[in-house]
């Protein structure tokens, strides 16, 4: 906090040759759960993604919002059905979902951006028809309007990074094979994301401070792993539960040729900032 | 139904001169009330839309969604208090406001102009700042989150143009006064649009034939009218009521720089393409 | 002629999809015989050129004019001499071949696209090399300046297609054995451009109502054909006469990569467009 | 014709501040007479022109054709009417002149550039419209299709040198009041074209050394006069019978912002190169 | 030295408006004295340049280099003479002074920054001619080659910034009245520079940690200083000796419209981050 | 000297074939020498460099400076010592090399450029890093500072054709072993250019006609030498001593794309006019 003038040149100055590292690259980062409900992490956040796209890098934010859906959800009395662990998303909650991405979270997003004299833009999968989905099919089971991603066309997030905006996409998708749009889920659409845009880096802000050998004990952190080790660890139970599908995604967009793939602490401050800028890694990296 | 092949040839040939004056012209199109609520009616508007864009017009839309407000506020709940004939707008329906416009009307649009092959971007006030207002200030009482538009930079949605793209945009405001954003009158938002961009012409899509002599008897429809000759007709009571804001919004438009303004009945299938490529003129224009 | 304006609107709305398939693509019009005589039927002709490129499809025109040389030669009481069925061309000839088709025939049309306010420029094979030719040696028959088609470099048509110009092309070609310029075959000239530019369609506008299986009867047309049909029809006489030829330069355009290739009705008004905007297709198309 | 080649390298270096001074500059040639008759002049010029081109100044050559027309007209046993000096142009004359200018001699000078391997696009009047004329209205006289221009548009010509072609302009114009085309004298479009692309010479090939005080004595060629002394000449009778249009045509030249207007001898042979790229100026400069 | 990965992250947060500020602006930096002469000085400086344009900002370093020049003087048993407290500059001199100003100190600065993945252009002003003098001619005095600057032309500046390169100048100026070139005053030449770019700061590093009101005490540095207030100070006696031509630099950069020149302490390290990327100013700005 | 205007019409008309044959390509020539110690030779070289860019052809110029470091050395009073015939290149000695090559030759060439109205701009091996050398390691030897290149990058070269200079390369070369910068050779530095460049010429001006069959005897030039002939002249002796770098050079330029290296006499005035624009070879060309 009483940081010397001296202090501040000399850490900006050590970041040098990070941000040259990443410069002209394209970071995707997916944003949601608790780093996206208090309004100081917010700040945080978005004040990184506002830094990194001055010092010359392509962020690209994708968000999902599912809190805001619940909330939203229970305020008209929609009791939620689920099939196989999946919320059944049936047209009027479809409709919230759309509402709540698109028009809620996302343009708050964009405006929170604005107020940091950064410039955004917000996008869904239907500008452009930048996501397309078709109805999942998954063991014969109804979902209801819930999607599988069938192409990403990264051209309207492109357009917005050459006109010089940070692109905030909400991962709705535009249906192809009849339905309008479909309920798509936000960690899959930025992994798809970052392979169509063949980013450097796919940082997935998450709650836990990244993958723990121990999930008590967080000095059990494993701070990188290889794409190859990763069955060995699921076998292992250290990845299990809700980290499998996280993990899929960082290991499916790296196969993709994403440089890296990362699940970050969204809690602590500036985990962006200290990840790519610095070199303490934080949180667990997928290469 | 049964047009021969050359009557269509011919149709089209007749259109040609059309075409040509408003070739590479802007043109703002105000979207909103019955014209929006039918599907068939909806279809009509965004192929006339889609073609325009096709036969080299750049098409901008600007649309509002009252009775969708509506829907949603009754479905939550949420009872309406008017001031001065305005909803007042307080946190929790601007919050309705926002997800109805940006989330729900605006993709929806931008959803059925890929649908038929058009390439559509969805912005709202927020994105690229691109709508700023402050709080409305009228008679000294408190409308809530109700804004008055201090301006517009069309930069986001020429950007958008530029890239290929007919922009869709919401009538929901960035706040430059501390409050987040706010939400304005569609209307007015579209003559500033059109305004701000030097647009060619500002059509408003209403639910009555334009301005008629004798509101029950459509023959008595005023098909031009100068500028100079709206205090008169506002004085005698043939501009009226709702009808007063509405031709209000088409001189200022004109006043600064659009070259005509219609009021078109949008109950009237392709009465966009009836206005611009045929020598028919539908509704009113204001000169 | 009394259209109503929902009938027009409509008539519009139908040609979106097919503006939408050929937008950007290029389309090779060979233009002679009546439909370039009566001053009625170019009038037609000419419209529908300037409105195709007005919804943004690259038209190139490439004419003969046959005719005109016949008259100018009566004119100037030079006789004809025929070898095998071909005019001799010495060299008094060919100077009015080349004055009557780039002098009169070219800027005759350029002139009447500028009239319909499209922004023409009047090209031949001379102007920056774009058709290259030697003398015909076929049989061992000495034809005099008549030219066969070494090559096409479709660099000055593309040049005055990306500076906004419909190209008009005279089929005059440079001469790379020595002699100046060589008079040559339009419709063989049409469909090399075609193939150089890789057209999506070459339009070829004759004075028949397409290919008939029995010529005396209009309703025997045969609307499409393969190219692997061709010698089928060929040998049962149903391809016979100077209609080999034109045959002949479809097949070569659609093997050399164009999409399709029409023999159309040029005495029929706005052909073009009912052939290109509207599902009913008129004449003969190989593909 | 024996130089050695220390010479040739002097002589090439001696032109260096010549080709720097012109260097992006635009320069218009009126070529007509007997430069343009004779065959080994006709090299010799057009080879000059290529050369100016190569080394980066912006030629534009305008053409008349006199002679051609004439021999034409004889050939098709027509007799010229004159109208105060002016051969009156009925219809068929006219067509006779577009067909000589803008068929025979603009392509045979377009395809002397490219014998050359220079690159040459014909264009005239009707081309992009360039040159717009109407009827000549003088002295309440009937001179048929004699034009006056009224407008140059170099638009067309400036899009041919974008493109990289040295542009080859016929002197007939479009007709703006209901005419199809005019016959316009060359002289004065040449002036006229120079005069709308703020050209920095222009250079009217003639048949006569200049300006000479005694018309008998080659020796009193005036090397140089300002626009100021041209009405004290005219007095004299130095100036007079045809010279005095040519001379006007330089007038109008330099008082609408060309630098200097030349009347240059075209039987001697490159005199262009000699007038521009060595000190010796031949001919007469107005500025 | 012992940051956290918080503070870092913190501090690069802090500097964002700062970075927000400079965006896309020119920061002309005159580098010279000891801030040149110490290898860790001289690494920190070039490191802040680099980070600098790294983030955005086109930084442009001008240079001396006495103590090199005088270096190289004694080794060559060169005697210096003084005229006017000026050193005369001979022909002798003068080459020792552009060699080691254009082919020393200018290419050890080029290989510094590339050193640190920077890519620089050394320049000098006789490159493009960039920087123009005449004999300098003040008192009627002789000081040999020592020049007065009559013309910049940042030309060859910007097009190195335009392909992407942080220029190094020199300050030796080309001659324009018949001598090769110029030794010219390096402080000038970056306030001259800095005005024909239109720069945002003119930074001069030098020795002293800026204005002081007692020289002797640096807690009387003078932060900030009105282009009205200098003359007052030099009545006053606290500026005077060689800081009176640093501040006349200064002030004739602000009057040509430079936003704010800077005296600053180059013997500080990284002084030049801390002054635009913090809010502690260091030494002493006019504005 | 007295050659009359038509000589230099006829002569500057002859080179109109070699104009066009390179225009547009790349031309590197690699100066030094006689040709760049006499005033009057360095006149006629750097005004043919200026003439050809002006005509469109892109010189790169290559420059050594061996007389002028051997001058400055022996002005310092520095001793040379020689290993293997190599100069061996001490830290002092390094330092004159880059002073003297980046500072006095290559800016004095640069201001010879600018003073004919060319535009140059001066470059060494480290601006842009574009010679990258490491030290040299031949026979197990220690050379010192004398440097082998490992890679050429042309951007910085290309930038500044791009931006319309004349490129003037010192060959002292970036480190990137380690040391800041190494001495090497010109003639190899001229040639890894070309070859990276894929230039069309490699010039290499000398102090001799060419390559002699018999040394003492000028009448026995080797005019054209395939580059498969070399080694059969090597070994009869023809190729020696110092020739023998100078044609390995060529030979690896030509290997590597340049489409014909020359071995240039420099003391014959516009020796690179003659050569490329008159069909009067001077010198050894290796193809």
């Amino acid at each position: 906090m009483a940081y010397s003038m001296e202090d501040r040149a000399q850490i900006l100055f050590e970041a040098l040759p990070y941000i040259q590292k990443f410069n002209r690259k394209t970071i995707v980062v997916k944003y949601g759960g608790n780093a996206m409900i208090s309004a100081e992490l917010r700040q945080a956040v978005i004040s990184d993604i506002v830094l990194l796209k001055l010092v010359g890098i392509n962020v690209v934010v994708v968000h999902g919002g599912g809190p805001e859906i619940s909330d939203m959800l229970k305020k008209i009395g929609k009791e939620s059905r689920f099939v196989n662990g999946l919320r059944y998303t049936d047209a009027e909650t479809m409709d919230i979902v759309q509402m709540i991405l698109c028009g809620k979270v996302n343009k708050d997003l964009v405006s929170m951006v604005e107020a940091l004299s950064g410039r955004a833009m917000g996008l869904c999968g239907m500008d452009g028809n930048l996501i397309q989905a078709k109805k999942l099919d998954e063991g014969g089971l109804d979902y209801g309007l819930v999607g599988e991603i069938m192409d990403v066309d990264p051209q309207p997030i492109q357009d917005a990074i050459d006109a010089g905006y940070i692109p905030v996409v909400s991962t709705v998708a535009a249906g192809i094979d009849g339905n309008k749009c479909y309920n798509i889920n936000a960690d899959t659409a930025a992994a798809r994301i970052a392979a169509s845009m063949q980013a450097e880096k796919l940082l997935i802000l998450t709650d836990i401070p990244g993958l723990l050998r121990d999930v008590k004990d967080e000095s059990t952190l494993i701070s990188s792993l290889r794409v190859s080790e990763v069955p060995v660890l699921v076998k292992a139970g250290v990845i299990s539960g809700g980290m499998i599908p996280k993990i899929d995604c960082c290991v499916e967009a790296v196969r993709s040729g994403v440089s890296g793939a990362h699940i970050l602490d969204g809690r602590k401050k500036h985990s962006i900032l200290i990840e790519l800028l610095t070199d303490s890694g934080v949180g667990t990296m997928i290469y």
